[in-house]
Parts: C-alpha cells; structure tokens; sequence
C-alpha cells in the first residue's frame, strides 16, 4: 500500500507553479509580499487590507539594535565562519519563549478570552486575565518592556491597523489589559511590539503560532544585514572576550583565582 | 581599554529605534517591505524602484512546492515535535551551494565578468564563461532546471526588471550565456531561478552573499506555511517509512537480508 | 555596576584548564568519557560504576538506521551542500518530543513517581501511572516501539546495570510499568530505548532534562557517520523525487490534475 | 523504476540493529564509545588501541570555558527559551573554520604533504608547509592560541599517543611545523587542540572532515552542561546587556548620541 505526504500548499508542474490553487505568476502580478505572506498562512486571499497591515508589520519587526539576542547568536556564529544559512538558522533558534515567542503566548490568551467571552466586555475579560496573571505571580506575555514606554512600535501598529479598518476585538482587548494592569499594579507595563504583533495577528485570523512566525519572517531581514555587517569587519573571535565571567564552581586540584577574561575553545 | 563591537545598522533609544539612520516609525509609514530589505542590506534608500522588484522577487522565490529539500527538512523538524524556530532554522541551513545557494555562486561570476570587462561586450563576456566552465567540465550555477525549461519564474522576473527600469548588465548577460550555453552544447539550459534572482540582485547592487541572503527571506515565508501544515496534520515519524533503503555495508556478524522499510530510532 | 556571567563548570588560565575543578589534563590521565559526561553533568566524579554505564549507554545510542528522522533531516542537509556543523545541527535539531524527546519526559514521571511514593511500593505506583494515562487518553512516552518487542537495547542496558549495581528504583518502575500496561490494555508495550535511557539516567541522578542530552550526545556519533556517507556518495537532490505527494488544498486558477512527483526549489 | 537511498552504516531489523555488520548488542558489551566511534566513522573496528586514543581526545576536547563562541551561542539560545536540542545544535552551528574548524583545514594540510612526499623527510615538508604560508600570508590553521603556549592538551595528547603506539607522520609533521614556524618567525605558535586532534586523526585514518567532526561530538558534551546551567541559573536576556557597542552608521533623520547599552528586541 502506497502512503503519500499530503499538502494543500503548492505543486509544481512543468510550465507552472501553484500556490493555494493560483498560479505564482499571477500572483507576483499582483500581490505585495504581505499579500503573499496573507495567502501562504491563510490559505485564501486577504478579504480586506490585511496584506498592508503585514507589510508594515514586517517593516516594524525587522531590526531593532545589535543587542537582540537572535542578533548576537547570529552574528557568533557568523564570526566563527560558518555559512549565512547557518548564522541566521542559529539567529532564528533565539527566537524562543523568550525572546520573540511571547507573542504567540499573547496571541493564545488574546484569542482564549476572544472566543470565551458571550458576550464579550472588553474591561471584564481584561480584568480576569489580570486577576489571573497576578494570582499566578506570572508576567502577562506581551507586556512590559526594558527600554520603550510606550513602545513607539505598538502605538504605531494599532494606529495604522485603525486606519486600515483592521482593529478588532484582540486590539481592544490588549488595550484594555494595560489599563487594568495599571490599576492594578500601579506599574506602568506598556503593550510591547510582541503583544501588539499578538493582537494584530489575532484580529487578521491567524493562529497563535504564526505571531511567532510573523516575527521569525521579519526578523529574518534584519539578521540578513547583520550576518553580511559581520563577515565584511569582525574579526574572528571578536565576541569572545568581552564577558566579564565570574567562576562559581568547585576548586578541587585547582587554585580558586579568577580565570583571566579570555576566549579560545 | 575598553573593546566596542562597532555596527553601522542600527540603534535603540528610550523613545524610538533607528535603522541606518532613519526612525523605524518613519520608515514604516513610508516604506514597503521590499524598500526596507533594500535599506538594511544596501544602507541606503532605494534610488529608483528597487523596492518594487525586491517585492516581486521575494514572492517569486517564496514557496515552489513540498519537494524542495528545505522544506523538507523544515516538516521533519516540526514533525518531531521540535517547536517553529528550530523547524525554520533545519529548513533555512539546508539553503545550501547546491540548493538556493547557486544564486550567490552565479551571482559571483556575473559581477567578476561584468567588473573586469573594459570595454563590457555582452557575447564575448557570456562565451568566455561558457567556454571555461566547458573546460573545467563545470555545471554554471544558476542554468538549468529538472522540471522547467524555461523556468515560469525567470522569464517573468526579468521582463519586470525592464518594465522596472532595472535590468542591467547582469541581466544582459545571464541571457547571453544561455544563448552561448546553446550554441556550445545544443542542449537548452534555461536561466532559473537563482541565476534570475542572482543577476536581478548584481544589477541592484547587493553583494553576491546577498543573493542567498534574499532566498533564504523569501523562502521563510513558505516554510512558516509549512510548519504550520506539519503540526496541523502530520502523524508523529510520517516522513520516516518511506524512504527505500538499500543496506551496501558489511555482513560480518549479521546476515545479508535486506533490512525492513520502517521508521524509529 | 559591572555585571558578571557566572559559571560553576570550568575555567581557562594560560597554563591549564580546569573543569568542576579538576584540571582538564588529569581527566584525561583518569577518566573514560563516560566518566567525563557525568563529571560534566553532575558536577562531581561518579562514585561508583556510572562511567561503565554510561559508556554502555552511549555505544547503545549512538546509531539506529538511516530511516530515524534525525539522521534524515541531518543528510537533507548535507545533500544540499551545507557543511558538516549545520548538518548535525539539523539532525540534532530533530530530537524534538516525538523523536529522543520521550527520554525526558519519561524520567519525569519516574522522578515525580519515586519521589512522592512514601513508603514506596513499585507495583501500586506503576498501576497509578498506567491509570492516569488511560484515563486521560495518552500513550505513555518510553513504551512502545514500531519495530521492536522487546526493544533488545532495553533489555540489554536493564541487565547492563544489575550487573554494575546502578539499577535502582526507576528502572523497577519502569519494569513495572510494562507489566501493568499488560494488564490494563492486553497488549504488549515494551520499554523502548527512551524509556531504558530515563530509567537509568534517573536511577543515576541525571536531572529529566538530561536523559534527551544523553541521547543527543550518543546520536551525534551517528549523524558524523551518516553526514560523512552522504557527502561521499550522495547526488545533489538526491532525497527529492522519493515522496509520494498527494495535493489536497483549493484550485482556483489551476488544475486538479496531480502535480509531478520531482524536486526543485 | 524504483530509487533506492543506499548506506553502509546500519540496518534495523525487528529482533536486532546492525551496526557496520556487527550486532549492535555485541558492540555495546565489547566495545567503549572511543571504539564505537571508530567503527562508526572508519566502518571496522580499531586494529589497535585507537579507541583508548579516541576516549581521550573526547575527554580532552569536551570542555574549554564559558568563553567559547560555541558555547555562548548555545547559552544564548537557550537564555532566549528555546528547548535543548535548539541550543546545542546553535552552539554546534559555530563550530566554523574559525573555531573547531582549524582541525579539518590542518588535516587537509598534513594529508597533503604526507600523501605527495616520496620518500617522506618530516623537515623538508615542514619548511616547505611554513615557506608557502609565509608567501602567501597566511595563518597555518592549527597553531597559536590566544590563551595557552604550548597549549597543554596538544602536548599530552602526543604523549598519549605515542604511549599507544599511534604516532605517526602526521604527528611528526605537526611538530616538525612548530620547529619551522620559529626558525621562519621567531616567534612561538604552539601546536594548539585543533593542530592536535587534526594529526592524531591524520594518523588514525580519519579523513580531514573528521578532525572537525570529533571536535564537534567531544564538545556537545560540554555544550550540554553549559545549556543545563543556564536553563538553572540564567536570568532571561542577561546576555545582551553586556555589550559594548559604538554605532557607525549614518545619522539621516536621527541624532549622533550613543545608543545606551541594553538589550531588547
């Protein structure tokens, strides 16, 4: 018995390549990269202004400074002369729980209390996931951030989404915690690019998943024009000796003074 | 003495973030995805419509079918259970010399040919290519396909590079070493896609590197749908019992009987 | 106020490395590398026959057959022309939760069974673990295997470690398990090499996490070996006319028609 | 026509797996994991002591500092949340030429000058090795180190070596460089761990691409203690305020002030 890998995503054939049933030649006619980037995840075409909405978000997610920590792992590996493809793999890898990945924690919580809620109120569900979250003694993904408040990506996001009559009840919904997050800790904790992404990607219909895809996707362009930076001026070993490093361990046929602060393998 | 890593692409402050100079905000009400990319890996705004071609170049190169080894790679990942940016990270380091990788290969050679010829005639450049790589018993990168001749995709970037008031000499003479590779060897080896995407990148000005770089952003967008696909309907080890295995090693304590067609580890 | 990476692992001087306090050239005077990973990952030398077992453990891991996904998406990679680091990378990449990852998850609910139970009865634990996964609907991680019953390295490393004194309650639960799998579903479950590798990792002091490095460590012997065959033997592309492709998403400008069964990107 | 994927590494069958021909059962209570590896990568079992050799070189090159790049890419990925198999195969993606990587370029180099000498007079191809890097100014991959002179694990793992009886040419030569590299420069270039491993491989019959792939499965161990204490003790993002970093780029619609050193994405 034959066993086949199913796809609804493309097929090729001689003369002509399909995606989602249209021909890509069609489509790069056509579609802007958001459009195309609409059409790959959703499976149909955006119904709305959805594919502006993307190009803007990809234009906002990608490059913030050399201190990401996707950039600095990309730009290690890079420097130790290993292929682009696999510094921006190992840059790509750093987009994890915690860095990158709390917008699709946010997404799945924004959508949760979206599709619970009947009828839904914007303040009650805000203030439950609140109540939650501190009851927990748990961080809300999405907000907070160490350096922007606010952070000038969101407030732009959700400016630019209202205009394109794209805000919907995930958008509400993440403005409405950081108000009751106010009230509650007293702190300000501002909706960060993650959350926005989150509420966005959200309000468009994607899956929580793809809040992470769509930073991977943007950030993708930024660690492009680091690795190039760091092959064309750092020196091999570059990053290695600049940690300050401080030694925790056990002495047992050692001496206990301080390594020296230096690279090598 | 304090060491400084120096970069010249951007910088984070309190209130806004800078990319080659600019604020991002700024950047993103102005600029498509395509003008951006073009920023940050050139360091400069786009002169002409660069932006639009990078545009239609990324959704060209972003999806072909399930076949290509990197997203094949990308499912196996995500198939394991091993979450998104580890997925994307296996599918982006298999964009390798020979898949994806060929752009940056035929990229190097055209801007070599194109640099050195003074004065630049097109014929003469594009026979003394094929003519060498004849010598050299050499496949050019960036010729020939196994499934299109022509290839949909190459045809279409380059009469949209012209429409676009940017095909050049790269473009110029990618076509007449199709034209030599026919008149040296009577086969049809049609320009494809990484040798399109290679001279389109030289006549915009990015470095050869980059014309792997650009592949691997687009292709990041198909492989995003197709994780998504794996987690969505993938059976835990589907890709494995496929795959007709010939065992050619040893018999020493064993038996020579063929091993049977299945997965595990 | 200068910040610190602190570290309890190893040290760097000019004359000598020292590793949990050991100098580095004495380990290597003593010690197998069985004795070193334990070293590494518990922080002191094993105080009895672990090294034994771990160099045991590891000759069992390192290799399956070229159908385990993580050798699979390791030779994708080579194939497409991507050096050995990234190459491995991608297969290491694979042992996600389906594929190695069961270890980990495996020791954890030996870990979590062996401590609570006060007094510890092995037979009434395993009967309570073998009742919550049936009640909630889930195949238990390490039990089980498509080829193999029993999994012959299971019972070889089980007998491995009586034999050195190493096999203590986790591996009596494990055993244990087996049996009230039986009983409760009348089929036969066996260890497989995840769950062998939990049992004896726990029994050793291994934190969860470590039974998925354990294995991680062992198979990169394999993927090296596997990596080094494919870019001796291996035609570019190879991997991709092998799937059997079934498209199943929209037509919209196309044709239903099935799309070729060949590669490309 | 049926394609078939062909290796001569291994087989699995219901009631067994064969490794090389051998029982993988018999191999794990005969053979160390030195021995296993051997039989791995060279297809026979060592007709010597070179899996004693092989125990040692993995002990010898398991561990550095927290300083090495590989080793900080690892940590950072992990720092970022990303699961282990991620973090160890971003810490394996920076073993490139400039770092582990040295080894496969000096075994190439050694391999080389030991094959074309006939008859074979260690001086002469040393100075022959050293004149023809100094012409083409040029590092010789596999001597220096930045920390260590003489590194101390190149000078016991000759010792070991020749204890085992496995010293051969390529050790000779390795040596006979370090003599030549002085009388040329003045100036001393130990052999470090790369030029190590590269000749005792060289000696053993590994081919170049090995001495990086040794280095690479030794390290993983290594990599795996540094991903667990950082899982245990790092603090999310506390790698990226670390940096020092001057901007050199252009200032367009910005401002020249320093960026402040803290991390964010």
């Amino acid at each position: 018995m034959e066993q086949f890998i199913e796809t609804g995503i493309s097929q090729a054939f001689a003369d002509r390549i399909e995606v989602r049933g249209y021909n890509l030649i069609d489509l790069a006619q056509n579609c802007s990269f958001g459009e195309m980037v609409y059409l790959l995840l959703q499976g149909r075409l955006p119904p709305g202004r959805e594919g502006e909405l993307l190009e803007t978000m990809l234009v906002v997610m990608a490059e913030h400074s050399i201190n990401a920590p996707s950039t600095h792992a990309a730009r290690t590996v890079a420097n130790c002369g290993s292929p682009i493809q696999s510094a921006v793999a190992a840059g790509i890898s750093a987009i994890g729980d915690h860095h990158g990945g709390a917008g699709e924690q946010c997404a799945e919580l924004l959508q949760a209390a979206v599709r619970a809620a009947q009828p839904f109120d914007v303040a009650t569900a805000a203030a439950a996931i609140v109540e939650q979250a501190a009851a927990a003694g748990k961080r809300l993904p999405g907000f907070g951030h160490r350096l922007h408040d606010p952070d000038p990506r969101a407030v732009f996001l959700f400016a630019r989404a209202r205009e394109l009559g794209l805000a919907g009840p995930h958008v509400a919904l993440a403005e409405a915690i950081v108000t009751a997050l106010h009230a509650r800790t007293g702190k300000s904790l501002p909706l960060n690019v993650d959350g926005a992404l989150a509420a966005l990607a959200s309000d468009m219909g994607f899956a929580p998943l793809m809040a992470r895809g769509l930073f991977i996707l943007a950030r993708t362009a930024g660690l492009l024009a680091h690795v190039q930076e760091e092959y064309a001026t750092g020196k091999p070993m570059r990053f290695v000796p600049r940690m300050q490093v401080r030694y925790t361990g056990p002495v047992v046929g050692g001496t206990a003074e301080p390594g020296p602060v230096t690279g090598g393998i």
